[in-house]
């Protein structure tokens, strides 16, 4: 499984199609995995300052659609039809990446793994497994 | 099961320790339920003009942790532990409710149901089921 | 959302098709709903005397497709893409109910809610939602 | 993260305690992780000669199972509390391995990811996360 689109071509379709996705970055792209990056601030937390389940959500949801649309290129319309997400240890604000891995790429649905952490530290903070619906190409 | 905190009650408290909850109000309480509304605006939407998956996991995250609030009282530190949501029908903007059903309240953990609709239209737009740990009491 | 077999005919295909089934029943089925029902023997308690996690997660798993199957016959070669359970309370042995409530029949994806409980007792033991992929008609 | 019982301590535990676990075996133990093997045979199949979904939820869940206890020990009354499972490829019957990584051990939780492979092949045909309940120790 080989990507078709680097990291800045998924960066720059991202900023310009999901401007609601501002803090969220492209880190990385490789065979079968993608990593985007979530600079949480001020609007990402909590009260008692951690990290929003939202924000987390949205960083395994936008981290799965990334890895997938790096392996079938931008013009899918693919779409999250289930999300599973485990909570583990309440993150502090900072860098936190999400390395979503591709489990499958079928012809109609792809399933991604995608693990949270702060960025170098291997600990899992929260953990989730996404199903998207790929439409007929 | 009976609830121990009214809907206006929640709404207050809502409104005061969640900030970020803007467009969240909680609409009705009853034994082992809770609805949670959401007026979805400009904010709440995704590229194409329906609500995004962060909105409708917000919504469905808060209606829970207000249905066991409800019944528990708010001195309580519940946090999610699991969330799987299924996204089957692509919402509009407008009046959404996440209506919370206790399938269990346990002392340890509690489980809670939501289906969210379009007020006063039955057809299910999202489905969710949370796991929240209850601390000691 | 009607059904196009009965309880009689979707029992005659489950005995005929999955003789592995034994000890499971249609035992009713309505607009958009299935009951099966499994009769808990020895062969389906774990240590401890309650009914199995494999057991209920087979009756939640069956009930789901059998819902499915009233609703587009038993043509269809719909296979489970995803099943998320939840444990709620320890089942006794007895007879068991898995009521499947259709939450989406798509083209592509059917996804069904499926409550366990002693027949006649509304205490829910086991909850799950089930994702059904189906092929092209 | 070490583990306290060896594969042979496990095995023995499950062979004992669950007469229904035939056919499964503790295949490894290391630090964190733990390999449950399947020789899924003729009970284990399905209509169509492919392992059934009880067979492939009972080894992802079993195998959480053994990656906590060869952690906590064998005394530890853990029951599973949620399970996602989600079904990627037919698995052919043979020998299937369930490879559990524990993403939390924590007082009260443990959750486990679980993917489950032929032996020898890297091809993930179905993956699980589930969440066990600890008692207090």
């Amino acid at each position: 499984m080989q990507p078709i689109l680097s990291a800045e071509e998924l960066d720059a379709f991202l900023q310009k199609e999901f401007p609601q996705a501002e803090g969220y970055t492209v880190a990385s792209v490789a065979p079968g995995e993608a990593v985007l990056r979530l600079e949480a601030g001020e609007k990402h937390l909590r009260p008692g300052g951690t990290v929003s389940g939202p924000s987390l959500f949205a960083l395994a949801d936008v981290a799965a659609y990334i890895a997938i649309l790096a392996h079938i290129g931008p013009v899918a319309l693919a779409v999250t039809t289930n999300l599973t997400i485990n909570f583990l240890r309440k993150p502090e604000p900072g860098r936190l990446d999400g390395r979503a891995r591709i489990l499958k790429l079928g012809r109609r649905l792809a399933v991604v793994d995608v693990a949270i952490t702060h960025a170098g530290d291997p600990t899992v903070l929260a953990h989730a497994v996404a199903t998207y619906s790929i439409p007929p190409r």
